[in-house]
């Protein structure tokens, strides 16, 4: 309480909360949002130097409240509060509510940006979905007396007793790194001034894991990808969520073997074998940390969070777990709860006290990356029945809504990624990502990566110069293969066949023994074309991941969904209409198939941000119900049914009309 | 509950803690004893492996108790305990507790080694003091269903709810490290049969902190002494405080400076050099460790717990905190509290699961090696003004009784360690420790490390062959400069003088410009003597032991102490009595004046094996009143008065009485 000199209460109250008090006069804003759990932020505890609870005093009549209003009911600008202005600026109409003294009944407007638990708007698929920020770290900034003959007390005890005092910080833990700054970061501080002044990172309320001297008010967190092929991560300032950087690099397991399987095999066949596996991730995320740090332009000492994503076997190697039963029936996990790890348990050189929250795993095959995925993609809070495919080397597959959700996982194989494809490469400039074929002369048109143009436009020979065409990406495939299904050369059975059609001296076929070659491009270097073995890939691919999901959609019961969201790198290029007309996805109203980005990543972001988000991630995923492929005795029969294309007896009805209506029907 | 076809419930009596309860005919004595909360301990939670639930049935009628009891009211020893009986062997009369039904009304005796918190008995002076085992580690093995594909729960699910099922251990930690060998621990476990077995080690009743295949019955700590000349532990078991390995090393710390001070001159000059030193120390922390288990013949992975004492200084160090501050007024610790630190923050080569605990610091003079010395003299617990003395390079003083401690830390330099002594050594073979000067003859004769003989007695010649005397160490000059002061060739003030002594030609007496030296002994190589400046070196040192001392009483409004106890490896060698004759400690009954041996280390001992102890001490600690003896005003007149042989104005009347009655009077 301020001192004043004039005596007697007011009424206050606070917006948009509606919260409300009488405080004697004289009390400042800051001191009665407290004394009301206003979500009005500080991280000086109210010495005017942060400029977190700038507040907007409200003028007027407000009947609905049963107040009168008047700006004169706050104190005028004092001598700190105008310095504060000249320093850092003010908005008009703003005040520090650590210096207002409340002189008469009142309404205060707390802004967004003086809230803690801010909201973090949505901005585009790969954003973030609206989100509240519930920050898992915060910062208090204390002044402590120093130490004198009379007062011996240790800084420990000195400066829990002034958080305990400043910031009501009872039965603090301090991690021992934390410990052996703090004496430095006390004796630093004293170039501020006659006392001790220093600034404590706070997990949880509970843990003191970081200090530095004086008045500090940003830390930051990463939210890391680990994937089989690359780690991937977002730095970000842990108040506000801004990304400051953003980056990616190859996982150097890769070494080890190219996908998950092959890395299971070789951990099996080199038993103790994990270390190195967990060394090499480790290495990796050590360097991504460092780059991301540089990149920011920030102290990687100021990282005091991260969380992780990641299939389960990638999970447990970046956990130091072996995960070789991953590979073996019954998939059991080690470790499947959301996790807090120590930085330095991890070889992270990132703020020793920090901690790495690892999303929690569904089961064997469905990992942190699809709870990542539920937490972006939100099926839990929607009535809609919704289905989420993060289509990689696996699909992990996610159905249901508010009340249920049920997952499973199903070997795709890399087929997607344009490996087994006779011309197949990964995407990169060069690649073919988009065909068309006419139905009438059979003759196709493509876009590569790198290039907005079709290859029939002009310019496109000029445009592509220097990377050529040089093979078929995933997407350009999916579409390929489509295709020529729509133009009749391949059949629902996947078959290619020339039955009926005009293809002697055709320029794009070509004879192969008994069987043909679909031409997509030719130049000196080489031709790119599809060959029947690589429909049969896709095939085999989009089959394995339908029948997961008409398992799923089999269990709960329902034949249609509402909704669907394709995630993964490889999910956000595919053009889902023709996801759909392959048989890749179920039928369903085109209009409400989306891709989601890098949804695991963006789950990561998410529980950055917010420890509400993790303490729902971790209940939602206690609740998913799994479903084991492998052992599904109907998954055959769904996998065989689903090879045709787009599928031996599910219809398409919405499909049909949409093809009907873009003019892409069938020949 | 044991299948029974009896029916009807039986009368319990459990001794000695006299708990009974009712128990339905077939209950296992096991079973009622954990209803009862009776303190009755298992390993393998009632499996007939662990054998430590032995219970001994009593016969009779107890009237006191209200109870008749008969052997045949237990049942008869049946398979599965004439199995353990036949491999393991059973005493007569002995009965698995987990085995045995209750059929009747019942007497059980629980013998002290099968219960949790059994006594430990105090030996010798170097022994603990007598100790009820309060485990911080406890060791519970389980047998847990496989994952099938009808239950694929995690690793960590699985165990965490048998714990919890078989051992009511709700809400467990896992330690990531002990995570990690969960999965290897279970399936090795495989060969145990049909089930995963496993014993896990939890800490506090809150963590899981290792865990193994199979069935084991026993872990281990080891209890350091960090001085700032050598590093010493002992390894226990951790269910029976028994010593299994004993060891100690060099501080390497040494290299930066021979003693505490000129350590934080180091630190003060070499800015950053604090963690140059804390790995010298934890490096010979990691040796220690390897040492100790290679001597007990046991896995350094079964080492799960440590203690650690030491000075303030080395406290932090070995902690990683720097220490610099502690050399500058005001003193401050950084930390005082006793605190938790895993292993591997340490650096230490044990199970990477375990913890550390550091007794708690008192002042920034006073360290948790004074806590040690407090934990194992417990002068907290009597009723007589204890007076407990760790002399070192400082002496760290402690007095008192259950109702008031008081403490401080006065700087006695290195003298009694030998050093700033002429002919001065560390004590070692060949070092005299005993001396007696003649009264009448004023000829001496005195005993050397090494040898049980006189120096007068037939065969010391023989016996020192090879070492020879090498010269006197810090126990020896004591004894001969009280002797000196005795036989009056010294005076009360300190000097050496001749008045009235017949010393012309005497073989003992060497001229030296205007004073002399009194030679001990003389030979081919060397002489051994006293020269004025040891004496002086001597009272300089006593004097600051004594006025610390007199300062504490002074506090504490006592001018005698009742209770003696002078600790260290100095406190252990020199006689109290002669200790008392220069004046070191304040007159006494020299029947209550002790040597406590290394009582820091036994402290480190006691709190190992004892959750109620470390917070015991760490409560005492909190309320140890400490006194800044560099600040006391009347410090440096009792010091100046103290530099007196025995004091300038105490009164020694038991001394005098004692040395009276032992033929030593005064010449």
């Amino acid at each position: 309480m301020s001192n004043t000199d004039i005596t007697g209460t007011a009424k206050v109250v606070f917006m948009p909360s509606g919260r409300r008090g009488d405080f004697p006069l004289g009390t400042t804003v800051l001191e009665a949002s407290r004394a009301l759990g206003v979500d009005l932020d500080t991280v000086c505890g109210g010495r005017a130097v942060c400029g977190r609870c700038q507040i907007v005093p409200s003028h007027g009549e407000f009947a609905k409240l049963q107040i009168v209003s008047e700006h004169n009911h706050l104190s005028e600008s004092g001598p700190t509060e105008e310095k504060y202005k000249r320093i850092k600026g003010l908005k008009d109409g703003r005040r520090l509510g650590c210096q207002s003294q409340i002189l008469g009944d009142m309404v205060i407007d707390v802004p967004e940006e003086s809230q803690i638990h801010r909201q973090v708007v949505r901005k585009s698929a790969d954003e973030i979905r609206d989100l509240e920020i519930d920050p898992v770290v915060t910062l208090h900034y204390v002044e402590l007396p120093k130490p004198s003959m009379e007062d011996q007390r240790a800084d420990l005890e000195r400066i829990v007793a002034q958080l305990a005092q400043d910031w009501g910080l009872d039965g603090l833990a301090w991690d021992i790194q934390c410990l052996a700054r703090l004496s430095p970061a006390l004796r630093a501080g004293e170039a501020y001034g006659g006392e001790f002044k220093a600034t404590v990172a706070v997990r949880g309320g509970r843990e003191a894991i970081a200090v530095w001297p004086g008045f500090k008010d940003r830390v930051y967190g990463i939210a890391v990808d680990v994937g089989t092929t690359t780690v991937a991560g977002h730095l970000c300032a842990l108040d506000t969520g801004e990304v400051l950087a953003s980056s990616g690099m190859m996982n150097p397991q890769i070494r080890f073997g190219e996908d998950l399987m092959s890395r299971i095999s070789y951990l099996q066949q080199n038993e103790g074998s994990a270390p190195e596996l967990t060394s090499a991730v480790q290495a990796a995320l050590a360097d991504l940390v460092t780059v991301l740090a540089g990149e920011a332009g920030i102290d990687p000492q100021e990282v005091v969070e991260l969380t992780i994503v990641g299939n389960p076997t990638m999970h447990h190697l970046v956990l130091g777990i072996d995960p070789t039963q991953l590979g073996m029936e019954p998939f059991p996990l080690v470790l499947d709860q959301g996790s807090s790890i120590r930085v330095r348990d991890l070889g992270l050189p990132v703020n020793p006290g920090g901690y790495a929250w690892f999303l929690p795993c569904i089961a064997g095959h469905v990992g942190a990356d699809t709870a990542g995925v539920i937490l972006s993609q939100a099926p839990h809070l929607t009535g809609e029945m919704t289905l989420v495919i993060d289509v990689g080397t696996n699909a992990e597959i996610v159905l249901g809504h508010k009340d249920r959700l049920i997952a499973c996982s199903s070997p795709t194989g890399p087929a997607f990624e344009g490996a087994q494809i006779t011309c197949g490469q990964r995407a990169a400039p060069g690649a073919i990502e988009r065909v068309r074929i006419d139905r009438e002369t059979l003759k196709p048109r493509f876009k590569v990566i790198g290039s907005d143009l079709w290859s029939d436009e002009p310019g496109f020979a000029e445009a592509i110069e220097g990377a050529g065409v040089t093979g078929i990406c995933g997407s350009g495939i999916i579409e390929a293969v489509a295709e020529l299904h729509l133009a009749g050369i391949v059949d629902a059975s996947g078959r290619m066949q020339a039955k009926g059609l005009e293809i002697a001296d055709h320029p794009n076929f070509r004879a192969k023994g008994r069987n043909f070659e679909y031409v997509l491009h030719t130049d000196d270097e080489r031709a790119i074309y599809v060959a029947p073995g690589d429909v049969r890939a896709i095939q085999l691919a989009k089959s394995a991941c339908y029948s997961g999901t008409r398992l799923l959609m089999d269990r709960m019961g329902t034949a249609q969904v509402d909704r669907i969201y394709l995630a993964g790198a490889f999910g956000s290029y595919i053009d889902v209409a023709y996801a759909m007309a392959i048989g890749l996805i179920p039928d369903c109203d085109l209009a409400q198939v989306a891709s989601a980005g890098n949804a695991a990543g963006t789950g990561a972001r998410i529980a950055l941000l917010s420890a509400k988000a993790r303490a729902e991630i971790d209940r939602v995923c206690r609740q998913v119900e799994k479903v084991e492929t492998a052992i599904a005795e109907d998954f055959q029969e769904y996998f065989v049914a689903a090879m045709s294309l787009p599928h031996a007896s599910d219809p398409f009805p919405q499909l049909e009309a949409w093809l009907e209506a873009e003019g892409l029907a069938r020949r």
